[in-house]
This record gives C-alpha cells, sequence and structure tokens, in this order.
C-alpha cells in the first residue's frame, strides 16, 4: 500500500487522510528564516509548491482557493477601495483582487519574500499583476503591520496565511482580529481562510468566537472545493465591521469585466449555502 | 515520502493523485465472482470500503455522496412513487430514498450481493432502512434489469454504481441511457454518478451526449464535496424525460420531515450553480 518515491504525500495527521500528487522532479527546496519551501513538477498539477511539509498550492487548482479568497469579500463590500492582504506571497489572491477597478490601492505583507521570488520563478501567471501600480508588496510581519496601520483606513483586509501552526498562528486570535476590526473602516470586512468544513469545525468555531469577541458583528463561513488541501474541501470565513453579510453586489458580479475559473454569481450563492451538519455546529 | 503500510492508499493515476486514510486494522478482504472487495478500520473515518482498490465509501463522509444522490433528484420529480436503484448495494441511497414517504416502492438491484452482505457487517447505519416494506433489494445484472422493466414504469433511476472501468462499464452508454428513458414515465429522471468536474470533464460530456443522444431532453450535473473520492470533488448528472431540471420542490425540502446532514433548500440550489470551466466545457 506504499507509494514510490514518485509521489509527494501530505500526511494530515490530526485527520488520518493524505493527499499525494506524483512527481516528475523536484525542482528547488530550500530553508528560509521562517520555513522550510520546496518546489516540485507534477504529471498532472503543473508546479506544486510545499511549506513545511504543507501543500500550499498547485498550477492546476489554485484558482479555487484564490479567487474564493479574493471575489465573494469584494463583492460583498460595496466600495472596496483600500485592501489589504496578510501572507498571500504566491500572489496569486493579489492578482485576482487587482481585478477589480474599484480597487485603488493593495498592500500585500508575507513575512517571507522567498515565497514570492520562487512564485515569479514558478508561478509566473500568479504573479503577472505584481507590477500593477496600485500593488504594494511588503515583506514583514503581518501582525506588526496591522497593528500599526492608521484606524479605520481599511476597506478590507484578506488574510491568506498557512494554517494555524508555525509562523501564522498569530494570525487566528483575538488579538490580531482585534488589530483588523480597528484598522477597518465601518462597513470593512476581514476574510480569512478557515480550513476543512468537515474536519477542522473545532478550529472554525474557535476563529469564530475570537472574531466575535474582537468586536466583529457578522460572520459568514464560505465552503468552496479545493482539492489539493486535506479533504479537498476548503472554506473562508467574512466578518463583518458593523454591516450584515447577507447580500452581495450581484449586479457588479454578474457584469464583471473579467474572466474567472470558478467564481460567478451563481457560485458566489453557493458558497453562502450552509451545510446542515455545519449550520448545527456553528449556531 | 512514502507512506508506512498503516495507510490505505487509492492512486488515482489518470489524474496523477492519491487520497490514503490511516488504518488500524483489514477487517475482511475477499474475492467475489464480481470484484475484490475489502473493508478496513480507520483510525479517523470509521469503516473504509474498498472494491478493486477504489475507495467506496468511509463512515464518515458517505453522507455527502448518498444524500446528493437521492434528495435532489427526488425533489425535482414532482411526484416519486416507483423508484430504481442500480448498484447502491451499500444501501446508503436506499435508506435517504425511503425517508420520502411519498416513495411507494423501491428497487436495488446491485450485481454483487456480498457488498450488501459486508455492509450489514460493517455499515449497518446504512442498512437501516432495508426491511422496509416498500424496499426490495435484488441482486442482478442491472443492464439487463433496466432493460426488462416495463416501458414508463418508473419515476426515478439512480445509478449508484462503481466507476465506468470493470463491472460498472455497461451503465455508462446509449444503449444503458435507451433502456433507463424507456422505462421512466414521462417527467421520469434519471440520475447517475458522474465523478470529479476537475478531473474527469471529459467523461462528463461523453456521458451527456450519450444521454441526450439516447432522448433525454434535459441534462444537469451537479457538483459536490466528497472528500474520499479523487480530487475531494464529485458531481452527478440528472437527466430527464421531456421536462426541463431548472426548478425543484422548494417548499417540500424546505419542510422535509426527516434529518441530513448536508442537503437543504440551500445546498440543493448551491449544487445547481455551474463553476465557470465547467459551464464553459459542457456548453
Amino acid at each position: 500500500m506504499s507509494l514510490n518515491t514518485d509521489w509527494f504525500t501530505e500526511r494530515h495527521l490530526a485527520s488520518g487522510s493524505a493527499i499525494s500528487f506524483r512527481i516528475k522532479e523536484k525542482l528547488h527546496a530550500e530553508q528560509t528564516p521562517f520555513q522550510h519551501i520546496e518546489i516540485y513538477a507534477t504529471t498532472d498539477w503543473g508546479h506544486l509548491m510545499v511549506i513545511d511539509g504543507c501543500v500550499m498550492l498547485t498550477s492546476r487548482d489554485n484558482f479555487l482557493y484564490h479567487e474564493m479568497m479574493s471575489h465573494p469579500v469584494l463583492y460583498t463590500h460595496t466600495s472596496p477601495k483600500r485592501v489589504v492582504i496578510i501572507g498571500g506571497g504566491d500572489c496569486g489572491t493579489l492578482r485576482e483582487i487587482l481585478k477589480h477597478r474599484e480597487v485603488e490601492t493593495v498592500v500585500q505583507c508575507d513575512i517571507d519574500e522567498r515565497v514570492t521570488r520562487l512564485s515569479e520563478l514558478y508561478f509566473p501567471e500568479l504573479c503577472e499583476s505584481n507590477g500593477d501600480p496600485r500593488a504594494t508588496l511588503m515583506f514583514d510581519d503581518g501582525i506588526a503591520y496591522m497593528k500599526a496601520l492608521d484606524a479605520e483606513s481599511v476597506d478590507v483586509v484578506i488574510v491568506d496565511s498557512t494554517d494555524p501552526i508555525g509562523p501564522a498562528e498569530g494570525l487566528f486570535n483575538q488579538a490580531f482580529y482585534a488589530s483588523c476590526l480597528r484598522a477597518l473602516r465601518p462597513g470593512g470586512i476581514l476574510v480569512q481562510q478557515s480550513e476543512s468544513p468537515l474536519v477542522h469545525v473545532e478550529l472554525i468555531k474557535a476563529m469564530r468566537d475570537a472574531m466575535r469577541n474582537a468586536g466583529f458583528d457578522h460572520l459568514r463561513t464560505l465552503p468552496f472545493p479545493q482539492p489539493c488541501y486535506p479533504t479537498g474541501w476548503w472554506s473562508c470565513t467574512l466578518a463583518r465591521k458593523h454591516l450584515d453579510l447577507g447580500t452581495f453586489r450581484e449586479r457588479g458580479a454578474a457584469t464583471k469585466q473579467f474572466a474567472t475559473r470558478y467564481y460567478n454569481v451563481d457560485t458566489h450563492k453557493a458558497a453562502l449555502a450552509m451545510p446542515e451538519f455545519l449550520r448545527a455546529a456553528l449556531e
């Protein structure tokens, strides 16, 4: 039952499951000051980036995650002008955000510059908008960055990080969420990747509790497919300052002037549907 | 990178990906006249049934597949009284169908009685309705069964089979679909599991072409999460005789008198949402 060595396997011990990709070769590996990064060429999924043993993205299926971390939150906000991405070093979320003309500035703050430099080499399609004059790429501590931001200065904060162990641990607690709330203008929205709806329900509940305790009035957890992550099913959680999250700019989404591969008005609505078990767990 | 022998791994060679479950022990293995069946106890997913090396179901996540193979089709039909399940030997789909009071008879026709006998032992919760007087369990060739059915005698046909290789191959072609069409009353619906929306698009297109060529007027492919199958993302395809598939009995679904874990009005609508890439591929 063991796999040959020509497969990369991420074992997700907490759920007793594993996902593997067949690889052609290892293209790169390095230890940065923050984490261990590997790049593989796969047989069917394009390039694969792995950080500390966890699959971060593949060329083939990253569109699901990047689109769902970007378009639902931007079409929920009435007028998203100033956006901050914490993490997101592969630049795929940044690319999606910059497709929105009404966005005036995006600051991407990832702690590890090497993620971005390797993405430029191995995922150039995700980095194609990095030269956009509206974009600023910073390599710094996202927790400190959010804390230092002027109060009520941004419309959307996107936390596009690794799992809540290692460098990203501090992005999943009430103190960080309080910084986000302070930096957001009224009606502003925080969105954070929130792991698997099937096997991380306790984590999702803890995140939501911490967001609520930090002062966010309205929360929504949106599930979406993501084959390269544990269980193949992932989610993001939106938290809004003062306004509710029940509606989005459907007309804007229906008449968007850019291409997507997963996102549209219908898949946005689909992500708002709560499976029975998840509704019961989060109530 | 290789897994220890305490993991069961299904390698999906066609997509260069693999899914594994950590196992406590192998509980059973046998070669039937039709296929090789294994049962494992896993650490986190309950029992696991494997047929010819492919994961069929786990105790933990089969509710997704079984609910989505049952409730969308039954709530789309205006008055589903006579239902046929081809395959479905684990009895999970049968259990869901029997939750609908308006269903008068269900015939389940699986070629391999051993699947059902092992399910009774290792997945007893799926077999809890097998004694319902409305249910008939047959162990026979589903292709011959459908061919011999009286014309216009059933309302819903559910093809809940293994992949289109091996014993189930004959369930994925125009001749079989023509038998289904003939057996269905006007407005009747065929639903069949149709593999991964991400990596089996060509198969889905071929199935849909064959259904259309057999005379089905209206088709819908519904994606849903299913962690234990390749890519963790699966689908079923509905094909209807004469009537369209654009609406379903929302009020009935909203007031259902039974419990589900995934299905509700919202997740039904969510499954009708077409991702951009899939809409483009199926147009």
